[in-house]
């Protein structure tokens, strides 16, 4: 059987994720929820640049983006959560699943670009922020359009 | 009128996160993402304690409560968002809107420690990290206690 990339995460993974042993569809609400909360952030960054650009405000949303980035939730693609299920819709492409290496490509990439947007907003540099919020959206547009209906 | 904690901290924002204008439906759906977000990784970290305590997942999960604890997510229980609206169900009480003060209070303080939890992680002190998830649970109950239904 070939393996996925939640299945080899998964693998590589302490017993602690698994021991909290959430359903499929637990999942599926979880990974949504983590990516509405990177989306508000992303907005909010968003309506600084293109409004008044209140520092602290654009630091603490790129560092929640940055942290739930590296948050490890590509534990919740796990086997079951790959089509609708207990209520909970995904838009998840099965290509996401077929395609380990890309959708690990693309994760570490995401990562590292929230990561350095995160570093980027802790200086109060607009413009640099500006640069750097275009890698970091392109990054998670890179993904959505592969793998997302 | 008397203003509610939401109202106050509307108008000491700037206009950057007005300009999304979200409806109600929208606020409570994202507020509901972030309590989900911090609940999984306070989850990942008492499974740690529970089990084997991998430092980098409980720091990157203390990390990610940290900041979407202070990311201003009190923006998000504006006026209109009391009750279920658009499809979107909360379990906020009416005291929310009416004890700010309250609000405020427990508000600060799940930020303090769920900060200094951010900083205990990254010490990988397990018994620290113990101490200062229980204050920080605490801290947690202390709100849903009052607030949620």
């Amino acid at each position: 059987m070939k393996k996925t990339v939640a299945a080899l995460v998964l693998a590589s993974l302490a017993g602690a994720v698994l021991a909290q042993q959430l359903k499929p569809e637990e999942m599926i609400k979880t990974r949504k929820a983590n990516f509405t909360v990177m989306a508000w952030n992303m907005g909010k960054i968003k309506a600084n640049l293109d409004g008044n650009f209140d520092k602290d405000q654009v630091e603490a949303a790129a560092n929640t983006v940055a942290a739930v980035a590296g948050s490890g939730w590509s534990v919740l693609f796990a086997p079951g959560t790959d089509k609708d299920i207990g209520g909970e819709r995904t838009r998840v492409k099965p290509e996401f699943f077929q395609q380990p290496d890309k959708v690990r490509e693309l994760g570490l990439n995401f990562r590292k670009e929230a990561s350095e947007l995160a570093r980027v907003a802790a200086t109060g540099d607009k413009a640099a922020v500006q640069a750097q919020f275009g890698k970091t959206g392109a990054a998670c547009k890179a993904c959505h359009d592969d793998f997302r209906k």
